[in-house]
């Protein structure tokens, strides 16, 4: 892990930037730590980190105001990493499926999503070795948002990851249900109620499929852009009671 | 409205009772309070107010701490009040409905819950009148929990009452969810996943019903009686949000 240039948040926050071989990543630390400081990681949709930063940043502050540190890395595919045929190839068949109102296949979700979620979460977990070392980063460690499928399988196969805080909003491929089974962990769903791109009765099965004791799904109204700012209080106050 | 007795409880919240006409009730003031505080009615299952109290007091006391006054009166048939054949019988048909196994028909559904809604809902009313005519309690208006078609009801018709908390835990009839479609004041939903006395796509279907452009679903795991703390922590902050 190599960092690459590191400015200072008006709000005591300081930003790092990093690469992690090729990856490109960003990691925010409280400056008022004083102790070794949870870590939340910001997962996010691909569209680049660079498209991504202005809503990543807003997270990473409210989660240093909390007292953690967070930190995200570019997914495979996506921002200045290399393009990647085969997943530009998958988006392009939902587009013209959603475009032509053909139902979207078993075929076309396995194809956009399986090999981004094989591809990511080894890469998240090498950014957690690396984060981990750091002094100042402590534990324990939370996962927040981004491809939901990403979510699942590190929440599935990750032991450090001990709270995630998953976004609804996105096609699951079948094989991404069983694994929701095995993930034990306390979990918080995020679902708008109106998601264009979003299956809702799919989300609810989703739900109902994780392992997970402790899981509280939090509907909201609106479309996949109008999560309410009350809504991320309460995601806030999760991660409060897990990573304290 | 007579107060009949009143008692300080150990965190500065004063606890009054009344008698409405032959209604009893409690009314919980903060001690702290310079000017008249917004107001919470505590909706209740029917089991009574003596065997519910506990339960009221607890949610009393936390209204009081965010600056709430709060307050409750015993539903029709329940408690100390007069029993109530029809609703009896009803409740008999409902037990032995689910002992056997058969189905909960909509007439024993509506038989148990309709009378109890148009008997229920005027005498919240006419204690809102008497509440609010009181100094110390100005308003806005929150309704919170209980019989949800109760609560349903009167989000619908009371234009006095500006935000509910309503719990997805009993039987709802047909003609409620068309009361659902005119409310229009924010909701906080809460569904315990796995209630053992509910239908969960039947509450799933009420919150998509309700007409309201700011409603939030908050799922959780485990039986009727099984509601995190946390839970009662968001709603506290729904309420926090609308009546302040």
């Amino acid at each position: 892990m190599q960092f690459t240039s590191e400015q200072r948040l008006d709000d005591g926050v300081l930003e790092r930037r990093f690469t992690l071989g090729e990856i490109p990543g960003i990691l925010w630390t409280p400056d008022s730590a004083s102790a070794p400081v949870p870590l939340i990681l910001l997962g996010h949709p691909p569209l680049g980190l660079p498209r991504m930063y202005p809503r990543l940043v807003a997270r990473a502050q409210r989660a240093a105001a909390d007292g953690f540190a967070a930190a995200t890395i570019e997914l495979p595919g996506s921002g200045e990493r290399p393009r990647w045929a085969a997943v530009d190839q998958a988006r392009a068949d939902l587009r013209r499926a959603m475009e032509t109102g053909t139902p979207v296949s078993d075929e076309i979700i396995d194809a956009l999503v399986l090999p981004l979620v094989d591809k990511a979460v080894p890469e998240w977990q090498a950014a957690l070795d690396a984060l981990l070392s750091l002094p100042g980063i402590g534990g324990p460690v939370g996962y927040s948002g981004g491809v939901i499928s990403v979510g699942v399988r590190l929440a599935a196969v990750e032991p450090r990851v001990v709270a995630a805080g998953l976004f609804a909003g996105s096609l699951v491929p079948r094989a991404i249900f069983e694994e929701a089974r095995r993930v034990t962990i306390p979990l918080h769903v995020l679902l708008q109620w109106d998601d264009e791109g979003n299956d809702r009765q799919a989300a609810l099965d989703l739900f109902d499929a994780f392992g997970s004791k402790e899981k509280t799904l939090h509907a909201n109204m609106g479309g996949h852009t109008g999560v309410p700012q009350f809504a991320g209080e309460d995601a806030a106050g999760f991660f409060a009671r897990h990573l304290k």
